[in-house]
C-alpha cells in the first residue's frame, strides 16, 4: 500500500511520523493531509536509506537540485560530487537528469549515494537511448517509455516527472496560438515530436492507468510535468499552458482515486505580477495538490545569474503557496552546471524557501531568523556563523578581510552601529 | 534655481530633456512630475560631467552601488576600481561612504572618476573625524555636521543622505517599545548617541531650514535617511520606524515648498509579506516622493549571499513602487566589499530592477526581454550574449563548457528542446 492508501485507511506510518517530527507537527495532521492529497511523502517503498521529507500544505518549503550527466560531460565522479555538495548545502531532493554516459549505472550510483528524496525524468533516458540507437528521438516507442519508467521505479526512485498533460489537443492549442519559445520543456518536446511523427496521442496520457499501476506498486510519487510551461516572460500564462493545466487537474483526481501520490509542476518564466495568479490557479484547478515550481525566472536577461532571477520568483511562488522549489543554477541556459554552480543554486533556492517560510509564519524559520538577529545585535560572530546558511564561507570572508576594531567588521570598524548603541545608548 | 523650482516655473531644462530621452518619455511629462515632486533629477548644479538620470514615477528603476574606504581598508586605488566596475556593470549611481584614509581626497577623486549620480552621507565623515580627533563620536558638534554637509554639496555631490527624521521623540518611541537590533543605521546611531550625550534635539531636524538652504544653493537632492529602519525581520514595520516615517513625510512637504528636490529612504530588513505595505505606506505618507530602498533583505540568515536576499526584496519593492534600489553586496554584515563583490551586488540589483520594470509594464524593459527570448528560441548565441546583463561572463561560461552539438549548449546537446522543435515540430 502507498502512503496515500494507508493515510486514507487511517494508518499513521513511520514516514508520516518522521515528517511530523522534523516539521514540529502532529502526526495526525500529516496523515490527514496525505489522505487529502495536499501533502505527499515521496519515498519509494523499496528504498530505505533516505531521509524522509514531506512536500505540501503546512510544511516548510523544500528545495530540489537537478544534477546528472550530459552527452558532453558524462563523468560519474563529477555527478557524485554534485550530489554530495547539494545535500551538504541543504537540498531536500536531488533529481538525476543524466543523458550522457552509462545512464543506468550513473543513476544507480547516484541513488546509492543520495540520502534525500531522489527524482528522475525517465523520458530523458528513453529519448537519449533512441538517439544513440537510431540517431533520432522519433524512433522511441511507447513501450520504450514505459520500460524506462518501470526500471526507474523498480530501482527505488522516489518521484518521477511524467509529461502526461501534453495531449494532442494541447499541442493544437499551442500551434493555433503561437509562441516565442514554443516548447521549452525537453520532455515536452520529445513527447510532442513523437506524437507528431507517429500521429498518436501521448502514451502517458492515453495509458495513464498503466502509469498509475507502476507508480502504485512502488509508491513512487508522480510529478506531473508542465511540458507547455512558458520558456520566456512574454509566453507566460497563455492558453497552451492553461490547457495543459486543466488536463493535469483531471489527472490529479485520477491519481488520488488510484491511491497514487501526486504533485504538479509549474512554470518556468513568469513576470512578477503573474506568479501569485499562477500558484492560485494551479492550486485551485489541481485541488491543492503540492506544487513544484521550476524557478520561476522573473526576467529572461539574467543569463549567467539565473540562480538569482529564480530565487526572486521562487520566493514569491513559495510565499503564494508553492511547496517545492527546483533550483536553477547560474549556468542555466548556458552549459551543464559544475559543482560550484550546484552549491550556488542550492543556496539561492534555500534563501527563497526560507524567506517564504518566514512570510508564511513557519515557527522554525522565524526562530532561526530571530536567533540570527539577536546574535548580530550582540556581535556574537560565532553564533552568526553557525546560524548562517554557509558557515564556512562566513568564516572565510571574515578571516580574509578582518578588522582591527574588536567585535566589529571591516566595513564599519569603530563606527559599528551595534558597538555605538552599546556604548552610548544603553 | 533648482530643477524643482524651474519645473514649477514651467521651464523644461536640458536635464529634463536628457531624462525624457533616455526613458523614452515626453519632456513635459518629466517637467510636470519634477514639479509635483514625484520625480527627482539628482544633478548638482555645480557638476557637469555626469550622465543625468531621473528617479521616480514612470521611470525605470535605478540602482545605486555603495563604495568607499573603511578604517581597515583605505586604498583610494581600490575604491576607484570599484567605481569603474559599478558603472561598467550598469549602476546608475554611486555613493561614496568612505570612513577611512584621507576622506576628502578620496571623495574628490571618486567624484572626478564618476560619470553617474554621486551620493554621500556627510555624517560619516563628520563622525569618523570626531573619532580620529577625540576618540569618540560624541565630540561632534552641530557645526561639524553642517560643515561636512556644506563641503560635500559645494564639491558637487548630487544627493546626500541626511538623517533628519530621528527626533528625540522617535528615539523615545524606540526605547519604550524595544527592539532586537535597536538602531542598525550607522548615521542614525551617531545622531542618537549625539542627542543623548548632548541632551539636544537632532540638529538636522531642528535646523532643517538651514539644511534646505544649503541643498537649494547647489541643487543637491536630499535623501531623507531612515535611521530607524529595521535591522532584522522581527523588527520590521514597528512603531519606531513608522514614527520616523511620519516626520519624514512632514519634511518632504517642507523641502518641496523650499524648492529642494527630495527622496525618502526605506527599509532595510522586511519579510516578504510586509514589503508592499511599506512601499504603499511610504508613498502615501510622503505624498509619492521617490522611494530609495536599502534591500529590503527578506531573511536574516543569508549572510554571505545578501545580494540575493536583497534582490528578492528589491524586486518586490520596486514592483510595488520603489524607484531606486541601493544594492547590497555578498559581504554585507561581514566585511567591506571588494571589487568582485561590487560587481555581484550591482548585477543582482539590476536583475531585481529589470524584473520589476517588466512587471510594471515598462516598454524598454519588455522589449529587451522579448528580444532575448527570440534570440534563445532561434539559438542565436551571439545575440543572447549581447542582450545579457554580463556578456563577457556569458561567453566565458560557454567557452569553458562548450558542446559538440552544433547550436546547442552542453546541458542538453542533441536533446536541446529548440533544436527538437525546429527539426520535428515545424
Amino acid at each position: 500500500m502507498t502512503q496515500l492508501q494507508k493515510a486514507k485507511a487511517g494508518k499513521i506510518t513511520p514516514q508520516m511520523v518522521a515528517v511530523a517530527d522534523s516539521e514540529g507537527l502532529d502526526p495526525e495532521f500529516v496523515r490527514r493531509e496525505v489522505a487529502n492529497g495536499r501533502l505527499v511523502i515521496p519515498a519509494n517503498s523499496g528504498r530505505n536509506n533516505q531521509t524522509v521529507y514531506g512536500v505540501g500544505l503546512g510544511l516548510s518549503t523544500k528545495v530540489n537540485a537537478n544534477i546528472g550527466t550530459s552527452a558532453d560531460f558524462s563523468s560519474l565522479e563529477d555527478e557524485l560530487e554534485k550530489v554530495k555538495t547539494a545535500i551538504e548545502t541543504g537540498a531536500h531532493a536531488v533529481m538525476d537528469l543524466s543523458t550522457g554516459g552509462e545512464i543506468k549505472t550513473i543513476r544507480q550510483a547516484i541513488r546509492q549515494s543520495c540520502s534525500v528524496m531522489l527524482g528522475t525524468v525517465p523520458i530523458y533516458q528513453a529519448g537519449q537511448e533512441a538517439v544513440d540507437r537510431n540517431g533520432s528521438v522519433l524512433s522511441l516507442t511507447a513501450e520504450n517509455i514505459f520500460e524506462a519508467i518501470e526500471n526507474h521505479c523498480a530501482e527505488g526512485v522516489d518521484f518521477i516527472t511524467v509529461h502526461c498533460g501534453i495531449t494532442a489537443r494541447a499541442v493544437q492549442v499551442l500551434k493555433d496560438q503561437g509562441r516565442i519559445t514554443n516548447i521549452t520543456s525537453r520532455g515536452g518536446s520529445i513527447m510532442a515530436a513523437w506524437m507528431a511523427a507517429h500521429g498518436q496521442e501521448n502514451p502517458l496520457y492515453h495509458q495513464y492507468d498503466r502509469l498509475l499501476n507502476i507508480a502504485k506498486r512502488h509508491d513512487v510519487t508522480l510529478s506531473l510535468g508542465d511540458a507547455l510551461r512558458p520558456g520566456c516572460i512574454a509566453d507566460g500564462t497563455d492558453r497552451a499552458q492553461v490547457e495543459e493545466l486543466l488536463t493535469l487537474g483531471a489527472l490529479v483526481d485520477r491519481a488520488r482515486v488510484a491511491g497514487v501520490q501526486v504533485m504538479v509542476e509549474g512554470p518556468g518564466h513568469l513576470a512578477l505580477d503573474q506568479i501569485e495568479t499562477n500558484i492560485k490557479l494551479q492550486k485551485s484547478i489541481c485541488k491543492e495538490a503540492p506544487f513544484y515550481v521550476l524557478g520561476p525566472l522573473v526576467t529572461d536577461i539574467g543569463v549567467g545569474y539565473d540562480h538569482i532571477t529564480s530565487a526572486i520568483g521562487g520566493a514569491l511562488a513559495a510565499w503564494a503557496g508553492a511547496d517545492f522549489l527546483c533550483y536553477v543554477t547560474p549556468t542555466e541556459h548556458l552549459a551543464l552546471p559544475n559543482n560550484e554552480d550546484v552549491r550556488q543554486g542550492v543556496l539561492a533556492s534555500l534563501i527563497a524557501a526560507h524567506a517564504a517560510d518566514i512570510a508564511k509564519g513557519h515557527l522554525k524559520a522565524r526562530q532561526r531568523n530571530t536567533a540570527m538577529a539577536k546574535a548580530r545585535a550582540s556581535l556574537d560572530w560565532e553564533a552568526m556563523a553557525n546560524l548562517s546558511l554557509d558557515p564556512m564561507h562566513f568564516r572565510q570572508v571574515r578571516h580574509n578581510r578582518h578588522t582591527t576594531a574588536t567585535g566589529a567588521c571591516s566595513m564599519c570598524g569603530h563606527l559599528c552601529t551595534y558597538k555605538m548603541t552599546d556604548e552610548y545608548l544603553k
